[in-house]
C-alpha cells in the first residue's frame, strides 16, 4: 500500500512530505493508521546528526496514537479496530528483562530495533524501490506503519489520539519516573532540573503523589508559571543563586529526598546528585546526555548516602502501564492539553522541530 | 584515672604506648574497658596523614570490643558488666536520620565527633595537661575510653572479645553491604572487586544470603585462596584479562545484579557499575577514595538502568544490628576467627600497621 510520510532523507536536512511504499503485516505484527504523533527532542537529536548510531533515509517520530486496521498471523492480544500507542520499548512478557520484575527494558526486539528493521530482519517501508529505516520500533510520522505486536499498547477508546499520543513518550518518561523508578512517596521533598516537556511531567506526577515541596529550577524565568500551573511549589533560577547546590540543600532543609534531571547536561546531572539529601536522596537521571560526555561525582556522595540511578520510558512496562497512564489523564489526575502547545498538519511538521528549537512549544502534535 | 594508650602524636609516626589521664563519664556517657581493638585501614589513613581532617595528637582506633566500667548521669540503655561495642556510626534514635528509617547514618553527634571531641565539646583524654582529641568517637587503642551511650551497642558476654570486635567495623561493613544496603536476593550473581578484609566479609555476607556466582576480583593472586575459603565461587585477576568489564559481563551472563567495590580505587568502581547488568544490576561503592579523586561514567549506564549507591558501616544501624551480627557469628552463619590473621599485645601495635601495609594481613588485633 502507499501512506503519506514526512522522511528524513539526510541529516540537518527539513523532513520532506512524500508517498512510500509500505508492505502489510507479517506474523507477529500489525499495521496501524497512526492518528496523532508528538514531536519530541528525541527526533530532534537524531534529525541533526547528534546520535552517531542514526540511521538515513529513515521514518523518525515515537509518540503516536493510531487504530489497528490489520494484524498478520498469529497476532492475538489486538484485532483490527484497537485504539493503541506504539511502544518505541516493546513488553514481550518473556525476556530474561520481562521476567526480572526488575526493569522495563524489554529485550526482545532491541537488536533489530538498534538498525531500523522489524524482528524479522527486514524493513517494511520503502521509497522508489529504496528501503526506508524504521525509527525507535515505531516511526510515527507515517499516517500507516508496521510494529510488532509486542510493541503496541491497547488503550480505551475515548481518549483522544491528539493528547494521547504525548502518553507515548513524554507523559509516561516524566510521571513514571516519578511513580515507577523513584517510586515516591507522600511528603517528599522534591527538585525538577530543567522544566521542558519531561520537566513538566516531573512535576505533575510529584503532584498526583503528594510530595510537600516540588522545586523547579530552569535559567529560563519564563518557565516558573509553566511549572507552578502543573503543581511546582518553588522556583529556582540558577542564575540568581551564586551556588545552587548548596541553595537547594538549604531551601529542601538538607537536601531533596529525590532530583530529577530533566535536562540531559552533565554538569546539571552532578547537581542534581550532590542537591539530595545525605543518607537516602536519590537523584533520577532522565535526560539523554550528548554523545561523549560523562557524569562524575566524588564516591563519598554516594557512600554517605545518595543514589544515583536513571530512568528510560519512565520505568514504565509498555503494554502494562501506558494505559494506566491513559486512565489517569482521562480521570484527570494527570493533565495533557495545556501542554500540547501547538498542533499542524503533517505538512507543516518541520515547523514543529523549529518551535522546538525555539522554546516555543511544549509539545507539538501533528495530526494527520 | 590513668590508662595505657597507644597515641597518634603526629602524622607520619609511630603511635607511642603512654600513660595517659581519663576523665570519668559525664552525663549521658559510659567508661568502657576496651579488651580487644582491630586495626583498620581507616586508622592507617589518617596516621599516614592522607586525611585533610585528621587532628593530633590523638588515640586512634575504633573497631573494638570491652565492657562497660561506669555510667554517667542519665545512662539507661547499658550497665556495669554489660559487653559492648563501640560505635563510630552511633544510633541515637531521635534524630532526622534515625527517624527516616532509610538510612544508618545518625547525625546527633557529628559535629563534635568529626572534631575530635565528645558532643559537649570536650575531651576526655589528656597527656601532661595537654588535650588529646577522641577519634571517630571510639578510640579504641586506649585500654579505657569514654562514649556516648548512643554509641555502645550491647552485644551477648559469651562472645570473645578478640573476635567480637572486629564486627565494630570490618565485618560489618562487608556483611551489612550485603544485607542492608544491597539486599541481595537467593540465586543473585555478584562480583566483589577486592578481597582484602571488607572484600572477604562481602563474600561470606554474600555466601549467607544464598548468592548464585561470588565472582572475586583482585590483581593479587594470592587472595583466590583467600576468597574461595569464604564462598567465592569464581576469581578473576585482571592482569590477565584484556578488558576486565567485558569479562565480568560475559562471565555472569550479561552483567552481574549487584557489584561491591572494597578498593577505594575509583577507575575500579567504574568498572564495578559497568560490569552491572543492564536494567537492574546495582554497584555498592565501600572503599574510602583519595581525597579529590572522583568517579565517573556515562550517563546512559544509569539511564539503561544500573543504580550506583554507596554503603557506610555497611547500612547497619549501630546498636540494633550490631548485636545480631555477633549473633550470626555465635551461631556459625559467618565466620571470624580465620580473618583474624595475627593477634598482638598493645605494645605491638606498630607492628600490626606494618602487616597491614605489607598485606600479610587480613586483620590483626590487639588484646590489652
Amino acid at each position: 500500500m502507499k501512506t503519506r510520510a514526512a522522511v528524513a532523507f539526510e541529516a540537518k536536512r527539513p523532513l520532506e512530505i512524500v508517498e512510500v511504499d509500505l508492505e502489510g503485516p507479517r506474523a507477529g505484527e500489525v499495521l496501524v493508521e497512526i492518528k496523532a504523533t508528538g514531536i519530541c527532542h528525541t527526533d530532534a537529536y537524531t534529525l541533526d546528526g547528534l546520535d552517531s548510531e542514526g540511521i538515513f533515509p529513515s521514518i523518525l517520530g515515537h509518540e503516536g496514537a493510531g487504530v489497528v486496521v490489520e494484524v498478520g498471523p498469529g497476532v492475538t492480544s489486538v484485532e483490527v479496530g484497537d485504539h493503541v500507542i506504539p511502544l518505541y520499548t516493546p513488553e514481550c512478557r518473556q525476556c530474561k528483562s520481562c521476567l526480572s520484575r526488575k526493569t522495563n527494558l524489554c529485550t526482545a526486539i532491541r537488536a533489530t530495533q538498534g538498525k531500523g528493521l522489524m524482528p524479522d530482519g527486514s524493513s517494511r517501508f520503502s521509497y522508489k524501490g529504496q528501503a526506508i529505516a524504521h525509527y525507535m520500533g515505531c516511526s510515527t510520522f507515517s499516517n500507516f506503519t508496521v510494529l510488532p505486536e509486542i510493541a503496541l499498547a491497547k488503550i480505551r477508546k475515548d481518549a483522544p489520539f491528539d493528547k494521547a499520543c504525548y502518553v507515548g513518550c513524554g507523559v509516561t518518561t516524566g510521571v513514571g519516573a516519578v511513580v515507577n523508578t523513584a517510586k515516591v512517596e507522600p511528603g517528599a521533598n522534591c527538585v525538577v532540573f530543567g522544566l521542558g516537556g519531561i520537566g513538566l511531567n516531573v512535576i505533575q506526577g510529584l503532584k498526583m503523589v503528594g510530595a510537600d515541596m516540588i522545586v523547579g529550577v530552569d535559567i529560563n524565568g519564563d518557565k516558573e508559571e509553566w511549572g507552578r500551573r502543573f503543581g511546582m511549589t518553588h522556583f529556582v533560577n540558577p542564575k540568581n543563586v551564586s551556588d545552587v547546590v548548596a541553595h537547594l540543600v538549604e531551601l529542601t532543609g538538607g537536601g531533596a529526598d529525590y532530583t530529577f534531571d530533566c535536562t540531559g547536561n552533565t554538569v546539571v546531572m552532578r547537581q542534581a546528585l550532590e542537591a539530595c539529601h545525605r543518607g537516602w536522596g536519590e537523584s533520577i537521571v532522565i535526560g539523554v546526555a550528548e554523545a561523549g560526555k560523562e557524569i562524575a561525582t566524588r564516591p563519598f556522595q554516594l557512600v554517605t548516602g545518595r543514589v544515583w540511578r536513571g530512568s528510560a520510558f519512565g520505568g514504565a512496562r509498555g503494554r502494562t502501564d501506558t494505559p494506566k497512564i491513559v486512565d489517569w489523564y482521562m480521570d484527570g489526575k494527570i493533565e495533557i492539553d495545556p501542554m500540547i502547545t501547538h498542533t499542524l498538519p503533517l505538512e507543516r511538521i518541520n515547523e514543529a522541530f523549529d518551535l522546538m528549537h525555539e522554546g516555543k512549544s511544549i509539545r507539538s502534535v501533528v495530526v494527520f
